[in-house]
């Protein structure tokens, strides 16, 4: 027995792996009752027709915003001000307007001064995604069991935010309400930071000389594999959420190298005992991860 | 049809992950007639008699080369220079001595002085593990489709290395010869550093004030938590790792340094174009992993 829809029109501006998924999972549960996808990629929106997962498709975000009840952008962080000039004119009276950004602050920021009164404004992050882009890397299943932030500025209707709640709950996904600036330091941490490095790790590999290279890729089963994993997420996505996050993703590299010169240190110094110490401290950490049923 | 023994008796000295995973597969691929494990750790001991994958379990290394036609250690590196002196004079004539290591020149440095001349002296290195650590953590599936590393040092009988080749072959792994220093070369950026890197940035998250940190692990799986797995390795293996190729890994770590040096100072001013031209690289060598399949 299917629920009944909690949105008449979806609109999702982006129709990439994240928005593709929320038009794959809203349409499998039934929770709206139309989808409009719009991206201004025409090769995105050719696959977003034939995967039918959209019952319209179109190139102008204004356009499909215009009588939907919850618009969501998908788009890079960097689109967002652009994004928002185009659509807030048309966006209708008590519509919800969200997205899936992995900054938000820069939202708040980018956002919050173009959105009129008349409409919810409820930033989200979906702890989800892979190292995958398009509409054709999308899957239902991609929110299940993941975390689900939510941003409300202090006022915002509480029966709107139950509303997008819900689509994410029904979506498998655990809804949690975080302070804007809060969210962007654990995310710097939790994903910036391992990505920043992921990147940089590969990089490093990629300027060896070329023997060196190949066997790189030979035997990278050996720990350097799960690093090019990471490091082959959307490039302009993760350049906008870098941009966009800047201090706190300083701050907590200044952390990481600091870390990282005092182990530097002890190896040079043959001080196996940090080094024990910490790599036991490790393996604590790893358990917890296990035991929170997040590994 | 299980095709003939190659061995008449298996010495592993130091049976965790590594060790039992060999002991598994030479039973069931029926590689050598007999298997003798030694472990100076009376609980590995126990889990290994109760696993019944070897036919004699004992403490003591040099009884346990007795008559053994090969013999591999399997313990971290911090031990070799000890195990080499204590089974030295018992090595039989006409064995072959290897071992399991991940940095082969400290392998050359504290073996090959003591190794008699009536022994086949031939290090390798298996590019497979787990987290996990200890007897019952192994598998015989472990070396299943991974590439397995031997340097025999110049003048080494070549019927020798073939036959120990051959046992990898019939673990399932594909055997490559290498010259060690090479060899650390390659492991230090495609292992050591990952592994550096990870056990670096667990231990920052790990810094951080209790409340963050029990959101860091609750918001874990945004990227963060592939780097606690690896951080979750055996503590006192990556210690002697560590300290074991330190040139080599203090080399990549500066190149590692510079390079994040660069891209922090990209993220500071707001160059866009730099970080997004090192993510479309870094996407590529992602590709040739995939092509190599090795993902």
């Amino acid at each position: 027995m299917a629920a009944s829809p909690i949105f008449r029109r979806l609109a999702l501006i982006g129709v990439g792996l994240i928005g593709s998924s929320i038009a794959r999972v809203v349409r499998r549960e039934g929770i709206a009752a139309e989808i409009v996808g719009a991206d201004i990629s025409a090769s995105a929106r050719s696959d977003l027709a034939e995967l039918g997962i959209c019952e319209r498709v179109v190139a102008d975000p204004a356009q499909a915003v215009q009588d939907a009840d919850l618009v969501m952008i998908c788009t890079p962080l960097g689109t967002y001000a652009e994004v928002g000039q185009a659509i807030a004119p048309h966006l209708a009276p008590g519509a919800i307007l969200s997205d899936v950004g992995s900054v938000k602050q820069a939202v708040m920021r980018d956002l919050a001064p173009v959105v009129p009164d008349h409409v919810h404004f409820i930033p989200g992050h979906p702890i989800a995604g892979t190292e995958h882009s398009g509409p054709k890397a999308g899957f239902a299943e991609l929110f299940e069991g993941r975390w689900c932030i939510l941003t409300p500025p202090p006022g915002t209707d509480e029966a709107a935010v139950e509303r997008l709640a819900e689509l994410w709950r029904r979506a498998g996904s655990t809804v949690e309400l975080m302070e804007p600036g809060h969210h962007d330091q654990v995310l710097a941490i939790t994903s910036h930071l391992p990505h920043l490095i992921a990147y940089t790790i590969v990089g490093t590999a990629f300027g060896l000389e070329e023997s060196t290279r190949r066997e790189v890729i030979k035997f990278s089963a050996s720990g350097f594999r799960d690093f090019t994993r990471i490091a082959a997420s959307d490039p302009i996505m993760w350049r906008d959420i870098f941009l966009n996050n800047r201090e706190a993703v300083l701050e907590m590299l200044s952390r990481f190298t600091e870390d990282l010169t005092a182990l530097q240190r002890a190896i040079r110094w043959g001080e196996g005992e940090k080094l024990e110490d910490l790599f036991t401290r490790t393996r604590a950490i790893r358990r917890s991860i296990i035991e929170a049923k997040q590994a």
